[in-house]
């Protein structure tokens, strides 16, 4: 075993240069949404990933959507799924990136470039482990399954369906789920399960233009409606006030219970790291580990009304746009509660207010004492050298339940992101050193979970 | 004075394409706060302007500022100060103009240019109505002083200071203010006042950069704070909640409340012009006239937070914004409000949200009944052929009292606006037909405010 070890860590460092091209090139790709072109050549450059490790890709072309790569190798009594993604968030707001966001940029050990911890670190991570394990000890101990798809940041439109139409190809024990994080002090997080995740653009409307403002003394302003709507849907202390909003919730059970309790949540840290003064409603401790990891949320994401220039422009707006998303715990459905929040939005006399679905995701989680997730707490004790921390429920999102739920396997997730990656922000970055240590911790998880009882 | 009426009316019609030309000229400048040069260039087209009628032109440059032009011309007992402005708004939001904003556009009788009606059509109808004057009378029989400045659109931050360091300059009998509008149904309005103005920016912080919303659990959300500060402020009735506001409020007069009764505000043609579905409180009649015209107002001319394209991003804000305008009715004062905001936040638990000033004006108004008003009320019969409707305080700002109330002289305006102008909207734009109209309005006023007792 220790063997093993030394050959991979040789492996990987004999073959830094190779690694960084290879993520470079997939970095490069500025595979939002809003370019299809870019998904496609994203998705194509998974499948060459993909072939590089000698897992034959397969790229399904999915209708009105990405496409999902697909590859298979390995042999024995397990088989691991492993779920990745290749479309990043949108870049904005531009102005306060350092480098260009789609042109990766190293500075020191520092690896930035939109998509670089969220999702194509990880997954190129993954390929080499599999490239450094084979090379290393001259075969696979696990069946490894690949399902990268291209629609994660807009809620994964399409991967449901393919999971449940192909139930088969994607038959496994258990599944490693995307990404995760280093917290604030250098510790890996391992993620047992996902927040689940609605997300709404809710829009108000006005006179049909824009007016001078001098006539907002009597033709009702849409930014006046959306700010009054909104401001029924929280509380000043952050606790969410639609009716009916949380009789879904399932409480922590006592694995989970005894896992958040030894969360060690670096508050100093994380607050100066952030340049965050204080938490909501002034928590800390345990209260603060289980608002993070253990409720709902609603956030507004953006808002947008009228004139945002610079200076002064005195304009009564015709239209007024909040994005929000929810996040939901076990075992809230999005279906119920946009219900709830057209209903609540109806009763309170918003029925102007006109609510876009951007689809949902539904919350998932395993349990914390599975096999998976002690051969992943191994592994990282292996190439870390410290004690994980676990997170029940990761406060993030991602389609868990459309694979996992959906396959009735469990999951785990670790990754190369660190506390200060900016995942959706400016200045996504991951170390390089976390790079390379990722593709160590994934070749040394491979053989735990094939020898786990 | 019918042969006087007659040879302008001729005057103005053989002269059409001249003064189509000198608007266009000053209208393709795109002379807003935020392009100096251009502020400069419009300046100097002022000039000309005022040099082409006979008044010989100064321009003051102005320090941190625009460049105010001053010319004077004519003679006889009184003396009327005409007041305009070259700055114009902003252009946005762009994707909304049917035509470039700074390519004065030709379609049918329409004029459409960014500043065509604020306050470009104005300034140049008055200049030609000197010159026709003179070509049709051989001379002027009131001497006219023009004061024209460039930040009227940004609170006119160096134009008080002006006028009390030229009183002597400026002396006048009464002051002829930049512009009006006809209603909906055709019927030119008459101002004898104008409603104040404070124009701020709340700004609130989160974390130091934008981060991945489910951070959104325990990170304070810079948007709500601003949501919740902002409904703070203003019930569902649009009736004020800033304690203190509605202190300095000095109800209309007699001849003012007589004016408010006359005015005829077609509530159908104006919800059916702008696509309005009904008025603030489902107002209507005198009840609405009066809301319209005497009560201060706080409107949100803009919201800004977080991501604001297309689809769905899932991030967490690290600041908001909200501009916002509050008119102001005789007496209010902008300071003192200024300071009861500041303090209605603290007291409301909002400390941390940042008032940005972006400077005010007194609201002002000049007697109903006073012989400026008059005279401009029979020149406007006399060349649209109809009954004007006089509003006693426009809801409409400008910087009235830093030189009416300054130099203690009465004010009326009249001009070349309709209903559907878009004053500070996309596709403003003026008749062509009410522009020369204004021409010989504004000589039919200077041979009545000449005459009348």
């Amino acid at each position: 075993m220790q063997d093993i070890k030394n050959n991979i860590r040789s492996y990987v460092e004999a073959r830094r240069e190779q690694m960084l091209e290879d993520l470079i090139r997939l970095c490069r790709i500025p595979s939002t949404a809003q370019n299809p072109a870019a998904l496609s050549a994203a998705a194509s450059e998974v499948a060459a990933a993909l072939a590089s490790c000698g897992a034959s890709p397969r790229i399904f072309e999915i209708e009105g959507g990405a496409p999902i790569v697909y590859g298979e190798i390995g042999s024995g009594e397990r088989t691991l799924l492993v779920y990745n993604h290749y479309d990043v968030q949108p870049a904005d707001p531009l102005d306060l990136w350092r480098t260009d966001p789609f042109t990766p940029t190293i500075e020191g050990d520092a690896f930035y470039c939109r998509g670089a911890s969220d999702n194509k670190g990880n997954f190129m991570a993954r390929v080499h482990a599999v490239r450094a394990l084979q090379a290393a000890t001259g075969k696979l101990p696990v069946r490894i399954k690949f399902l990268i798809e291209g629609e994660e940041e807009t809620s994964s439109a399409h991967l449901g369906a393919f999971v449940r139409e192909h139930r088969e190809l994607l038959k496994a024990d258990g599944c490693l789920w995307e990404c995760s994080w280093k917290d604030p002090r250098g510790r890996p997080i391992l993620t047992c399960g996902l927040k689940g995740l609605c997300y709404v653009e809710l829009r108000a409307r006005g006179a049909r233009h824009d007016m001078h403002s001098s006539y907002a003394a009597i033709v009702p302003n849409p930014a006046w409606r959306l700010v009054w709507a909104l401001a029924t849907l929280l509380d000043s202390d952050y606790r969410i006030t639609i009716p009916g909003w949380t009789d879904e919730i399932r409480p922590p059970d006592a694995a989970a219970s005894r896992a958040l309790d030894r969360v060690q949540f670096d508050e100093e840290a994380f607050r100066t790291l952030h340049g965050v003064h204080e938490f909501v409603r002034r928590l800390s401790g345990r209260e603060l580990v289980r608002q993070f990891l253990s409720c709902p949320t609603v956030t507004i994401c953006g808002l947008r009304a009228g004139y945002t220039g610079e200076g002064a422009k005195t304009v009564l707006p015709a239209e007024a746009v909040a994005k929000l998303d929810f996040r939901l715990v076990p075992d809230m459905t999005p279906k119920k509660l946009l219900a709830a929040l057209r209903r609540h939005l109806d009763r309170r006399g918003f029925r102007d207010i006109e609510i876009k679905e951007f689809g949902g995701v539904m919350p998932a989680a395993t349990s914390c004492d599975d096999r998976l997730v002690r051969a992943a707490a191994a592994a990282v004790r292996m190439t870390a050298g410290v004690e994980p921390i676990i997170y029940p429920v990761a406060p993030w999102s991602g389609p868990l339940y459309d694979v996992c739920g959906v396959l009735g396997i469990p999951s785990v997730a670790f990754g190369v992101g660190h506390a200060d990656s900016c995942d959706h922000a400016p200045n996504e970055n991951i170390s390089m050193d976390d790079y390379f240590e990722g593709v160590r911790c994934m070749a040394a998880f491979l053989g735990e979970y094939a020898a786990i009882p």
